[in-house]
């Protein structure tokens, strides 16, 4: 078979990764596609960098125009990032012809409608899975591997840059700015880490995974974000008491109204396997009414991690090219025809389980009423813990962690608590997930 | 597209649970795949009974042969198991030009080659994820995943009977053969336990594992395989207070002279995700040169997980059937010309870490003595554990864990510590990984 062409656009941590590991690993590749996968042209910028990677063995330009517009190039391997250059290059390479591959996925949540619809107009792929949760095969799994199942739910640790915090926290007891800084010190996060430590990297990978886990179009304005800046270590120590590891989770889950779309900070039971996934290691849990739970676990960013999911994608293209389009693994799971309109529901919908902390001054009745505007609501309470108020002190923590109730109703519960004249300040809230 | 039309052989557990899921998520399946996968014959000896499941939606026959060469039917799913009539059931079904899907890992790995051979002439495909790990897409991940990758080692929980029954052993400090009976009671093992409590099904697995990874034909007759029916709960006991869990292992690897393929009870640390694994479920842990450690969890067996694979393979068939074959996945996920004969080494050339249980006279001097013998040979000691020995007893349990040597080495070394006149009896001897 002849050689299926490949521009690189981007040629920054996962451009050369992808280049270098499409270079050692050639004769595996090969073995395995049965097609050789050939870059022809890379476009950097930096071109004198760029060249110092690829030493000579495909032509380097500055100009990424170069290399959507050549008609060599079969594929072209998105990895700028953001939504602007690297839209305009996408929407070019198709309207080419050309199959793309990415691995931006801000820009598959937030245009990946319009993206995929001009794909689907050209007959190119758009193939993605170096988008959600890097080098874990996940987008294949949830597209092809669970092909069978009705998804009901998915949770994951998505962003490493996030659990690598939660869990420096919990080990060294240190509070978020001190292991932020820790995290980037160590290139584990980015000099302006908000996308990491907002919740919004997170969101826009739980997002490409929940029009694909339920047929629906991406919609990354739909999705509540909620990161880890507020997180107090405080909570985490308190969790840990009760048998809980507080992750940051992308969870995307089917219910009778709705499609709920969330990412926040969640008390998850130790004893999970998803809980015990520490450091920047991703990790994604999926519930399907066949198989029942799979989880994924793998590097979910770095250079060759990512790398191998790009280079999973061009193998699969290459496979498939030649190939009467509608008989391809649609970009969003399901057939063009087959999506719906289910709305996505506004956090105040959600359903979930509740850990509450509150300070109260230490005397008779505060609990009483606390409990009786919980009871009220219909709010149940699954465990409770009250600790010693310290020598001198009149305050004391009170935990309460409650069964599923919806966040509205919560809220409205919370808003009376925090009136009653013996709570301190406002309660913490933060949601628990049981999973499986 | 036309309708891809399923004969079923077999409707046992698995056999029903693809008829119901395929019923029962049909619009699902539907709208992913584009193309109606319709199950258009059963056969199954128990006429009635397959009768009673199909409810009149396809035709049932008691005869095999009948579906196997119905020209009507384009995918022979084969649910049977074991080596004999379904093999000539396979043979016959891609002599007739059919693809086949099976489930059946014990067929795979002792005679796999000859019917990948076959369907090679043929261009038809032989489809096998429910045959590894039920409903984790293990093979998917393999075969296509890690596509751009050197895999080093796999590391698979891959037999859920022994892993509730370590579980319990563990859990309740119960001895081997009273779990068995529980684990038998509530259905986690068969009447007839042997394939799994002995390693069988495990190396089957671990076998099919070890081609995809290593682009080797499969070789079940030189895989060690070692079950659990001789491990003792109080080993168990002691891993544990060393931070160890004892897990029936499927392992393959990569070595410079050859290629490890072995199962047997292993000592794993109890901070590694794969430790905790519980129950019956599965985890397949995967360490390849770009991704890194990448794991998959999930049901191993049981009646919709493994539905759930196979029909992932159907839904794979439906896509690709109409495509040039040169442009399929290979069977073993390297292209025929691709394969190599790296020889699977025996266990004696094998090299691992060893836990090592022996009873010895309290007295002075034995323990120079058996360190002595273990520096002779090079073998490091990684960790040691003295039993204070119980009133009145003058035995003492001594336990070592050793860093990595091969295993003949050892096997010199728990000669010569045998011969000691204070060490009593036989030398325990479990192997130990480190993993990631």
């Amino acid at each position: 078979m002849k050689p299926v062409k490949v521009g690189i656009l981007g040629l920054g941590t996962v451009g050369s990764g992808t280049f270098n590991v499409l270079k050692r690993n050639q004769k595996e590749i090969l073995g395995r596609a049965g097609r050789r996968i050939e870059v022809a042209m890379v476009a950097d910028r930096d071109v004198e960098r760029a060249q110092s990677i690829v030493k000579g063995d495909c032509e380097v330009v500055a100009d990424g125009y170069l290399l959507v517009n050549n008609p060599e190039i079969d594929i072209v391997v998105e990895l700028i990032g953001g939504y602007t250059v690297a839209k305009d290059f996408v929407l070019k390479a198709i309207e080419n012809g050309k199959h793309v591959v990415t691995a931006n996925k801000a820009l598959l949540a937030v245009h990946g409608n319009e993206i995929f619809e001009a794909a689907q107009k050209k007959k190119v792929i758009v193939a993605f899975e170096a988008a959600v949760a890097g080098g874990i095969p996940i987008i294949k799994a949830l597209r092809e591997g669970l092909t069978a199942n009705r998804i009901e739910w998915i949770a994951g640790i998505i962003n490493g840059t996030t659990n690598f915090i939660l869990s420096g926290m919990r080990d060294k007891g240190l509070d978020f700015n001190t292991v932020l800084k820790d995290a980037q010190a160590l290139g584990y996060a980015e000099a302006d880490p908000t996308f990491d430590i907002e919740g919004i990297d997170a969101a826009h990978k739980a997002t490409i995974m929940s029009a694909i886990a339920f047929g629906v179009p991406v919609q990354f304005d739909k999705a509540y974000v909620e990161g880890i800046t507020k997180l107090e270590s405080i909570d985490i120590t308190y969790a840990e008491q009760l048998g809980y590891r507080i992750k940051l989770l992308g969870i995307t889950k089917r219910m009778a109204n709705g499609i709920e779309l969330r990412v926040h900070p969640t008390l998850i039971p130790e004893k999970r396997l998803i809980a015990n996934v520490e450091g920047a290691m991703n990790a994604v849990l999926v519930n399907s009414d066949a198989v029942g739970a799979t989880l994924y676990y793998g590097k979910g960013a770095g250079s060759e991690p990512t790398a191998s999911a790009v280079i999973a994608d061009l193998v699969d293209i290459a496979r498939v090219d030649t190939v009467n389009p509608e008989h391809r693994v649609p970009y969003l799971a399901f057939q063009p025809d087959a999506m719906n309109d289910t709305p996505i529901l506004p956090i105040t919908e959600v359903t979930t389980s509740y850990y509450l902390r509150m300070q109260v001054k230490d005397q008779p009745g505060v609990l009483a009423d606390i409990t009786r505007i919980l009871a009220d609501l219909s709010i149940s309470i699954d465990a409770f813990l009250q600790k010693e108020p310290l020598e001198g002190e009149t305050l004391v923590d009170i935990i309460i962690l409650t069964h599923q109730t919806q966040e509205k109703n919560m809220n409205a519960a919370i808003e009376k608590i925090e009136q009653i004249s013996t709570v301190m300040g406002k309660v913490t809230k933060i949601r628990l997930e049981n999973l499986l």
